[in-house]
């Protein structure tokens, strides 16, 4: 915890009073010295159905100061590590606006931290567009391996084309559709589907990725990786890609999703064993208004530490 | 979604203003050009526990238009067929009235949509009865699958004899206990036990259902289906057949309940392969005031898609 | 309620299924032959704070399902009057193109039905600025009483001019800040205040209504009509003007507000008595994600029948 | 609290170990040996729009445990005397059958304890008709003063003669409609208003109050008894009489109602000084799933007690 | 906002994100050159009914970010104010202890910034205690106003003695009974009242307060600081003390409690314009938990800063 | 349903009327003649995240009053036991003063009723340690079973050595490490750890015990039996062993945990099976503010009934 004061005489005052700023994992740290960024993006204005991610960000940063930051998977300690949250991106309401910012001032990271990993908090799924777009300036051979019951690939949504429906069709049509791989998709307008077939993207429905096991799972994203001489991975964890039992607290809840174990076996497997490594990712669609007993924010904020954990792990080995 | 007006001369209120009436799938469809039914039952009155199972209809209306319609399962679409919303039957608050009711008017509709397949949105289990009845006035050898944490075979409850625990008991007296088969039923009082023993009724618990797997409980199923000769299939789907993690707002939830996808694959195949063929259905017990998250809303919906999904392909197959 | 069907022959569906869509006051009529129209504005976008106000219009609509149409201050039943519900405007994202889109909505629905008052159901406040201008190309002299806990006079907000922070000072800025009255105001920055006091624009706190009584604060009223010869009427109601008690659901709720029957008694005797007629007329900012038990919706649709109800009573009186 | 246990030698369990019933007052008294007895009534079959008066006795006897048992209106300690919790009456379904129940169920425990004042907890108001009839049944000239914001006097409702919304209609029917004395009414059909104006039903309705005052109110509650000749008073409080601010955990929220201290002043000086000596009251309506805050379980526990507090004071003067 | 970064070359993170900490006011302000302390005391060990006042300064402080800060009695805007936020006093669970600490913690504090109005966010009410303590170590004849639902006097309370019950009874012991007067009080044991009257403590009930207008209010309150002398004046405002209308999330509602606007002008004349300064104050025993909407944090929120807005205009006159 | 009454006649009043009091299970059995025992343990003052714990034995009482009692793993109807429940022990606030007293009531009623098994509803985890002294005090060679997601193995927390999060620690510095055995741990502090592997103490994570699978889980705990030469067998299940889909209301929710048919088939196969015989067990952690939908506490009921039911099943085999 962070106290209060710091002048040479401590006083009872420095010792027992807690500034309590609420940073992820409670401390403030600096970025320069920090070894993974935390940005938030509190964003939902295109939400058509339940709106609340802008309060995401927030909410994970309190859930985050309650779990622990031991990871069984990797055998590794969060809290050896130094993570500087940067705060949020003031965001505009018009979406285009939005994107073109999140894109500024995520290059700008990029350009000042270039070698720590950044996760950024949605807010909902269309920021992950200006953030890739900010990876695409600066990285060679970026990919996107999208987790999510959504393809996300309408051509518009509500006349709008930078809606979180839209996202990673947007991104297809500017970086091409070989770049995306999705894991839990399970719900989509027949557009969509018909888009997918005929551009080849490739996808992993939830109940295929029951069927094949998460080895068989890493396996396809390896090969993908490969086929496309990916060089740089950008990862984005839709929150509604569990199943709405473990993450009720989304904008659109779809039965049948992933059990949390499963989803984070394979990110995590990818992130510290493929043959690529990450540069970015991002955790989004998580609606605390409708967040029930708080459970989805807790399992964002794990989420986001699984895959610090692996990265640090990929590091260390 | 319907849009306003419709006059000769379009106005930009005609292109813009969205008449949005509450049906399901968000489309007025006439009745007799519709593929598909779906007529809503309102009605609590006898729930001991939870009440609120009066609010199910409109709140699995809602949930619908936010879900895509498209089936993995089927590989069809089904905005691609019409779905006619009749509405809600209007119910009086005696049980007995109630069930007489629902007779009268689902036989009513039963001759004038002979040719589809019709689903009734609880309201309670209670209204199973009437419903039932209606359909065995006007088919031969119909017979009752039932998805359903209980048996609701007591004699009567808190006094009622047409209560929601008793209507299978009033199904087996009145057309035979061989008629109902039972999926993932895990909680009764012995009274309850006794007499499904007694009559040989027949039953596989959710844990049986777990460790005989989707494919054998199908084929039991449809050996039943064969044993008792039945020539038309009843499906009744009380939402607490589900693990309450997937279905919180249920009137009575009870631990260790099926997952969703394993359900779903059992009443998919059997709705589009078994010997028989579905002529009604329902969906009942989802309880929107403790529907935390709204997730049950969602999955009754859901549920509802892939039984209509699975007669269309078995339609088609 | 609308029953179903209508073919000649009635079978008993008619007579007990009801199509029950979500119209206001739960009746299908014709715009053409009405008597007043309803319309819903759900947007929300610019909302900072709390967002959810796009599910006023159906929570509203729901409500006034649910209460008596009787007004004790007219002495009239609004069941023996037709209400049209036109529907939901279909908005974009952005604040700017939605303005725009209402504009000309609106402006079409006044050519259709001049002789009609409609009411405008929001939807943030932001949506006043397109419903105002539509009047305004339509009537000569058109002026604005607002009640609400806000100027909303910020030059921008949040980066954004047609927020529904500001949407008070673009209308002051393009019809003459002469035009606004505004009744329950206690909350502002120090810019808006300043702006107010600057253009002289005319206003009464929440504790000046109190200390002044019904009587007075309808006469100033009176006076600033004839001031500035305002012709047609329009009234626009932030439920944020309510004290926090009455309605909890807002997305900026405000203490020290005013009671229901003191508001109520002031509009409803300005729209029945003041020198000029009440042409249209708003209800927004409620907030349903934060309207506990409800209250707030069903103080809206009361709200919005009162006014109905004056209106009435000048048109007879 | 009463503690665990009993036996002659006691052990540390018998200290330490409360058994805690939810009794009202959280003490078991005898009713032999009580100076006032509390009934619940959990039925709400016939709630039309949000169900949940079936849990209120609970939830008021909870809140009763946890407020203080002074009054200051009457100078007196409510601790000081025994209250004794009958428990709660088993309801039919059916509303017909339920009436009959609690009119023999309340016959019998008049008959058991003539001098002693009991509160019947609802449940919703269609409770008060059985229980005014066992009343009736043995004291002479009864009357019914009602606090609530309608009239319930509606013929049927929803098909139903024993709905709470016809209960005063089927009393003013068997007993005459001089018998109702209204207060606080302010939202009703037609058929009601015309059928309370054609009975001269008198009711003063809560805006009449506000400007009438305390005082007046009491005085006309006088000479109502005076007029009609009534021996024995029974009071039933609809708990939506106070305005949704105060009470929003009510079946049917209601704008302008009364403020607590002013109903409760009125009800309190009429049980204490009226020339006629209240022998029955019930508090009904309260809902408790849409009680946010458990604010109205609270004030129905505070109503119970005052009148409770004035029913001893009366007879200490 | 503060913004993060600002080393030399500005980026474009440095114009967009924020780092939005919570701070009361949403400023980072340095202690020694702010005009005002907010210091958090989250602890609720005690609480017996309803827990959750820990949650209370992070909620306090989320609602004060959303409100305005300009103040309507004052003629006012504390933006033009520093607020300096000193965080969380850090608290052990046995409220001996906690006690002592702030107690520590305080007086430190009252050292370090002597001339600085400083506000403690409860908690529940025994915070009170040690923080009064400090004050009478530092200053001369201090006294206590306290704004309570509840007297706060038993000599214990569910066997503790430094139980929120208990917090005046301690604190009438050490210093004297005659230190403390009440506003607003209402419920209470008779152990408590006797307590009272035989000590001769001063009380305004929330009746009489109705009764006796703003003015008699504040002129007792006036004459009471004469009669004993007070010299530094404290403040101790209990949430509870309005009418749970106005305050629903709080420990312990209580009926027919005071309304904001009659409160806060009490308070806020007092604290602007009697005869003994303001040192120190509190607002306790908020619990969001309980809080539907939200409103009891914003109402604490504007509480404070009245309080503050007095106070800067007692300087300035 | 305990009835009323009970006088030599029987009055109408004596069959319908129900005491209702909220004992666990609904019937008032002399504890003497009873074959199980439930005691609860209402305190939560040192939970640090989300407190509320106090209210689940309240809540748990009236879940169970909702569910079956028959057990499907045992074939036994709990209905044909009886089960005395009594009541709740009356906590201090200092945890290390409630710990002494929970060991001293304890002790006397293992004393009183020497030959049943009972189980304690916490409250938090750190009831556990009074607990278990007791029965170390009572009996041999005692060992602890632990299904948690936590270890609670801090040296102290908060500043306390008796909270949630130390109490294994105590148990472990006093009675020895190796008699803790834990199944379902996942999250975890450094520290503990580091005390767990240097202590040698085992444990099963939930992935770990998903991958060795129910039997090979019983048979690892039947080794360290007879390892650790146990005698008697305490269960302590810390509802936040199982995943937050099935049990969000707790106060630490922590993702991936165990399925409740899994934990329960492992539990119930240790008490009906193992070589040796249970004699006292908790349920700890529940917390209803948190509990969405209530289904946390049907959860621990159902949990409680499954072990009485090995308990009962292990007896009679
Ligand atoms: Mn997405
Ligand atoms: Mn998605
Ligand atoms: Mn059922
Ligand atoms: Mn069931
Ligand atoms: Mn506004
Ligand atoms: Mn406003
Ligand atoms: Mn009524
Ligand atoms: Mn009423
Ligand atoms: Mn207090
Ligand atoms: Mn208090
Ligand atoms: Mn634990
Ligand atoms: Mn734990």
């Amino acid at each position: 915890m962070v106290m209060y004061g710091g002048g040479e005489a401590m006083g009872l005052a420095d010792l027992y009073v807690s500034r309590a700023p609420l940073y992820f994992g409670g401390v403030e740290a600096e970025p320069e010295r920090a070894d993974l960024l935390v940005l938030g993006a509190p964003y939902d204005a295109t939400s058509s159905y339940r709106p609340g991610s802008r309060f995401a960000p927030r909410a994970i940063r309190e859930a985050a100061a309650n779990i622990e930051f031991y990871s069984l998977r990797a055998g590794i300690d969060l809290e050896d590590y130094k993570i500087a949250d940067l705060g949020d991106v003031v965001l505009p309401v018009s979406p285009q606006d939005a994107t073109r910012r999140l894109e500024v001032v995520v290059t700008d990271l990029i350009d000042r931290y270039p070698e720590k990993l950044m996760a950024v908090l949605g807010g909902e799924h269309s920021i992950t567009l200006g953030v890739f777009k900010a990876l695409a300036k600066r990285v060679k051979e970026p990919c996107l391996l999208v987790a999510d019951a959504h393809f996300d690939l309408r051509s518009e949504y509500m006349e709008e084309q930078y809606s979180h429906a839209s996202v990673m069709r947007r991104i297809a049509e500017t970086f091409g559709s070989d770049r995306i791989f999705y894991i839990g998709v399970r719900a989509f307008a027949k557009e969509e589907l018909e888009f997918a077939r005929n551009k080849q993207i490739e996808y992993i429905t939830s109940s295929a990725a029951r069927l094949l096991g998460t080895r068989e799972v890493i396996s396809r994203v390896n090969r993908w990786i490969k086929r496309i001489g990916c060089e740089n991975l950008y990862v984005s964890i839709d929150m509604d890609v569990y199943d709405p039992a473990y993450a009720p607290g989304v904008a659109n809840p779809e039965p049948e999703g992933l059990e949390p174990w499963m989803l984070l076996d394979i990110v995590f497997r990818v992130v510290k064993e493929a043959d690529v490594e990450l540069k970015l990712f991002d955790v989004v669609e998580t609606s605390p208004p409708y967040d029930c007993g708080g459970v989805t924010s807790v399992l964002a904020a794990k989420t986001l530490l699984e895959v610090f954990a692996a990265y640090i792990a990929r590091r260390m080995s």
